[in-house]
């Protein structure tokens, strides 16, 4: 997430003030995953399933159990501790310290005051540094939070709220959306549960479409995006770091759990589920009411709760549209 | 659909202006379906299973498939094309082009200002021409856009949003519910979909009730109304031209898909769906968690995914309202 | 109910001026259940089912239906109606007349003007007798209603609602939560259904957190509560009367209805429904999707709809709250 304007990197820090246990003067920049941490950043290491990534990683330190070190690079310091994602939140709320929660900004002003070739409704505020294209057109009491960048021809409704958001050109984002809230992500813990940072922030791709009182969290490392033309319908939940392909339909109610990643040209039919981690492929379409819990290939038809195979289940694609 | 205050028709128009490879000249003053439209106006016929319908139009001109034209009056002027519903969209669009989005009023006004027996709350927006009944109530942060129309002695909450809606009188709306928005229609297209026009309203009749954070939304080319006396609790999705009847009681995030056409005194229990076009029959009971995907007749009770009927299925009515 | 603050108690009232049948002149406190009622209170008793309770109820009078006048004690004084419900949701509203409906408040004030540490967005406004801890944060467009009472270091976001509502200490409530409104609950009634009062609040405890366009409804006549420590995602619903344990996870989508009650450390998968009047016990783990329609003993995971108890349905609990 290079570019991120929206989680400021309080960093570099020296290893030892990041780690009370370590000795170490070297100065970490960042904190990664395995895959995209430099020879500058820290990153962790939580699951064998993840051993080959471990084994290629360039970052400079890794927290990790004592039991996964043997598939680090030899010159990569391990951190060892038995609480490796608590550890790796801890240190990613150092860098990110603004991450955790959603901090309401409170120097938002009136929309009217600054920009120009843009239609705007009563009450809209809008934070520093915001960016709107020309001929975009916002309802009334909608809230659009500091460094969110939206395009041309945007039609943006009432009563919604836009936090960490790009929009691309021409996206509707109907009444009552929320946008780029912090997802459910936290580490249960008995008295007080801790909060996981979200660093990432949410990319809605041009010509798209989000219902009303859908909700789209950001994401935690990575960011949650929605690809170009893709519909998505009223009451829409999409959790922290998925990423939906272009041109998918999203029929009202569904819910999309964190990290899932949806193909091209997916339908999914109303209140279906899928459940997080998943691989949905192109062209795949998901009957209303399915429970999806396992990856699905390309141009797969399934029904049901567990959702299976099914031949011939959407006879008429058109119904999807135009009932 | 009559008088309807909320899209003006922009014609009439010749057909030769509506269709290019036409060269009549003859006047058309709307477009309507196969039923309603009248020798003055276009429709369309883009199915078989509507050809009883077709052979006694009454309209003076359809856009149909060349394979349909013969089950067309004779006088009736058959206008083929491949894609009967996009040209039927396109031509919509020609004579109401305010209904392809949702188009932010921007002369909204205070409401203290205009309404006499009416109590509202702060920053409360109406737009022009708005009607509201005496006694009157309306929350806080609430927008109600130009035209709608309000009973007597209804109750609005706050974070409303009101758009091409009439409601009856004694109809309480609660805090949150967003009504009359377009549907969820579009004709699919590989780098930008083609919006449908949503030229009809909502209605709701009197004495009934919409949950918090509900959304339902206006009709296409008919009305979405929700009859007398019913009740839907909070995050319920009604899509548009559905029709619900009177003394229903729909439960939390209930789902209904386009057009389905709902009887008097059907109970439906929370989160269950039902399918576009479905005709669910009077006194129908469906259990909380169905997924309804064919036609009910009157008087069954239903339950499961897809929903079948079952005996016994709810002992007791009272639980559904007293729980 | 002690120490409800939000619904004044317009009693006492004599026997007689409560139901017009009776001529007794003693007087009446208020309106309970069979268990809480004192010898200074009414009740009622609609249910075979609660014939234990009947029995050592020390209400002074009570009523119900004729044939169940036998199992009350000899000195209560039995009030024989066939509509139970309706009679006593008839005198609940002659208590407590304004708890049948939300009644915005019409004198909400900027909360600009009142509150010491604590930090407040645009346009949010505060009912009279508003109570904020300091360090607590709210968003803008925010609406507080008369009475709330907000501990210290709580977040709330935006578009928020918050009537008849206790928030403890560190609670969290996310932008467009709507908390405390009146709950789906009515006496059908052919033309005009009759709402039953609801008298309740909601209590949210510490460290809790509520998501995005969660509802989450006051009581009738009990509280609706929300344990220490457990967290909701985004639209969630939880309905009148429910009370949900300690260190539970409830995952997005879910819908609680009416006065279930869970126990302590439950966790809930997406989009999964719980019936009305169940109880769960501690540590029960729901899967993602889930119908549970019966009550479930402690330590058990379910799944599916029905929800029946699975083995090793959840292999990791932590993905859940990481993915």
């Amino acid at each position: 997430m290079s570019n991120n304007p929206f989680f400021k990197n309080n960093g570099p820090f020296k290893l030892s003030k990041l780690i009370n246990t370590s000795s170490e003067d070297i100065l970490i920049s960042d904190i990664k995953d395995l895959k995209d941490a430099t020879d500058k950043d820290i990153t962790f290491f939580h699951s064998v399933k993840y051993k080959e990534l471990a084994k290629s990683t360039k970052a400079i330190a890794c927290i990790t159990k004592e039991s996964l070190t043997k598939y680090l690079p030899s010159k990569c310091i391990k951190i060892s501790n038995e609480n490796v994602i608590l550890l790796a939140a801890k240190i990613t709320e150092k860098f990110y310290p603004d991450s955790i929660t959603d901090n309401n900004n409170y120097d938002l002003k009136p929309i009217e005051e600054d920009f120009k070739n843009v239609t705007a409704g009563k009450n809209t505020l809008v934070g520093s540094n915001v960016k709107i294209g020309s001929n975009t057109m916002i309802g009334h009491n909608t809230v659009i939070e500091k460094n969110v960048n939206i395009g041309k021809n945007c039609f943006i409704g009432s009563n919604v709220i836009l936090r960490n958001t790009f929009l691309e050109n021409n996206v509707h984002v109907l009444d009552g959306a929320i946008v780029g809230k912090k997802g459910f992500g936290f580490i249960p813990n008995k008295s007080n549960n801790y909060r996981y940072p979200h660093i990432g922030y949410v990319l809605i791709k041009k010509n798209s479409e989000i219902g009303s009182c859908s909700t789209i969290d950001r994401g935690s490392l990575s960011i949650t995006v929605i690809g170009e033309n893709t519909y998505l319908d009223n009451q829409v939940h999409i959790a922290h770091n998925v990423k939906i392909g272009n041109n998918c339909i999203i029929a009202g109610q569904v819910g999309i759990a964190g990290s899932a990643i949806l193909g091209d040209s997916v339908m999914i039919g109303g209140q279906a589920g899928i459940s997080g981690h998943l691989k949905i492929g192109n062209n795949v379409q998901i009957g209303g009411g399915s429970g999806v819990i396992k990856n699905i290939p390309d141009n797969t038809k399934v029904m049901g709760y567990p959702a299976t195979e099914i031949r011939n289940f959407l006879k008429e694609k058109s119904k999807w549209q135009m009932q």
